[in-house]
């Protein structure tokens, strides 16, 4: 066991503060990572204050890691010392139900989830990356270019990922109108690869000043979705629409701007329902609404090197840990542009 | 122009009376049809009591018609006089947007259907299938095997086509576990059509007295669906549920009963909203609530010579016509097994 630093959560209405906790020592086929980054989820938020109901406490939060390797097991092959790596939502799963066996581990029943997950090793709740190092098992360790930027990697590994995966299960590519909802941490993660896989991309946002920006990040168009003659011009015109906003809103008015056979993919779980959605808006053109989560750790691995290839990264803004309390009242404003991201050596 | 008789509503909340109008002279590309048979389906009476708000009268309804040709333009090469054929819920399209140059003439905005459309022959609307005879564009004729009995062929031109086309766009078959919920018109055709593809076919139905006529159609499974235990052992199970129920229902009980990836088709549009459903269901197992809605002219032509091929038709009572007003209020109350079909010769 070895000592490491961390930042958590006591309760789910008091600050993040210091904390000091062991990590085990690596097993046969663990690698043990120190942290160089991690990213700031809107999930951590959640978590923290416990709005989904399932929080452990304490609690290390934590799921865009990015570090070195630094002591791999006696069966690791993959990683050696120095290796830079990513860790992702995900640190376990069963291994053997089709959803494991289809390299989906992200559905598997008994997935294990990098923090505030049933820990089988110390029979507690695990932590996450906001901490000097972790110690998780190979095949749940990516390997990450040292062409790109470290800190502006660690929000791919769960922005990138949950935003890459609907639009490669679902095929998006060149000559496909897209529509991306929210210019937030997944929203921007969105057009970026929405635009890199050559569609073109629309931008929706209630917020007007975000246009440029979303230009800057490979947006085609920006929509305003307040304003309903805007939203009318584009009636029955998209192929895809990847909506990144949690928020209970109408799903009609994304709906009815599918073409047949068009897909509104919705990737946050809203805390009060949606408005119930129109059923003759899918029915008359057989249009689906569908969700999406994460994605698997082979598409995972899939998409860090299709980011080396094509220079894709997050915009992050990095901070030390000291300043966590009011980065996470900064996300619930969306006052980021477009993730934090912890710079750990900070955490001395 | 040629005087027919037919059965109209006169106003939303009176009785269908007798009716005495004209059909246009078969232009080149026209086919007259004296029809044997037309099906009853719930949308007639939707339409007949103006529930959609659109009603023009009066109005002659019915779109699922069975004849005999007794007329041809000059330019129709694909009937001839004494043809058995069928005319469903469209009677034109624009013929050159997408939707028609991929077949599915349903989704096209200028579908022209069956009764209460605009008839740009006469001006007014268009009357349907309760009546004597109709004259319809050849390209909006089916060609129906004599093989079948022309009574229980009608309901597969509404009921038929819109089961049959979710199934095999989703592409049901061997191995799949389907669902269909709700035994009326659509489900027994769904369940009908599941069956011959391959699947193993579970019926939900609120009423445990369906269960055995469900088998017979060829169900392998009934689950009553307030049983929340009995739905219980189901969870996560099904590739493909085709929801045949209009009314508003809790459709979180049937997304839970999806694999990942699997599909949630709804058929019906209900009067009210249904609950919202819970993005969870859909984000945690990728999971799908789509729509369907009839078929294009080429699928329809398909399910019907699948139909002669494998010897599948609807369960039928035949009416005199004089009977639609109380088989209306029967049709409210489910008390049918499973569609009215209106004789035509009774209408003299």
């Amino acid at each position: 066991m070895k000592k490491t630093l961390g930042y958590a959560a006591h309760n789910h209405n008091t600050p993040l503060v210091p904390f000091s906790f062991e990590r085990r020592d690596p097993m046969a086929t663990d690698v043990r990572i120190e942290i160089l980054f991690c990213g700031v989820c809107h999930s951590d938020i959640h978590q923290v204050r416990n709005e989904w109901g399932s929080s452990v406490f304490p609690m290390v939060p934590g799921h865009e890691i990015v570090g070195k390797v630094t002591q791999v097991g006696s069966e690791v092959s993959n990683f050696k010392l120095g290796d830079t790596v990513g860790v992702g939502c995900l640190v376990d799963s069963c291994k053997a139900c089709p959803d494991c066996n289809d390299n989906l581990e992200q559905f598997c029943d008994n997935a294990v989830f990098t923090y505030n997950s049933p820990d089988k090793h110390t029979g507690g709740s695990n932590y996450g990356g906001y901490s000097r190092q972790i110690v998780v098992n190979q095949d749940f360790v990516l390997h990450v270019s040292d062409k790109l930027d470290p800190a502006a990697v660690a929000p791919l590994l769960c922005a990138g990922i949950t935003t890459y995966s609907p639009l490669r299960h679902w095929k998006v590519g060149k000559g496909d109108k897209v529509g991306i909802v929210g210019l937030g941490g997944l929203g921007h993660m969105g057009i970026k690869f929405a635009h890199a896989f050559g569609a073109h991309v629309v931008l929706f946002t209630t917020t007007p000043g975000k246009a440029e920006d979303a230009k800057r990040l490979g947006a085609d168009e920006v929509v305003i979705s307040k304003n309903a003659d805007e939203m009318q011009q584009h009636l029955a015109s998209f192929d895809f629409i990847l909506n990144t906003v949690a928020a209970p809103h109408n799903l009609d008015n994304y709906t009815a701007l599918l073409k047949r056979d068009g897909t509104l993919c919705l990737l946050g779980v809203p805390d009060h329902p949606h408005p119930s959605p129109a059923v003759g808006n899918l029915i008359f053109k057989r249009r689906r609404i569908v969700g999406s989560l994460i994605g698997g750790l082979k598409e995972t691995q899939e998409m860090l090197d299709f980011c080396a290839e094509n220079a894709i990264t997050s915009d992050v803004e990095i901070i030390p840990i000291q300043q966590i309390n009011e980065a996470y009242e900064r996300v619930l404003k969306s006052d980021v542009k477009y993730r934090f991201v912890i710079d750990l050596a900070s955490l001395k």
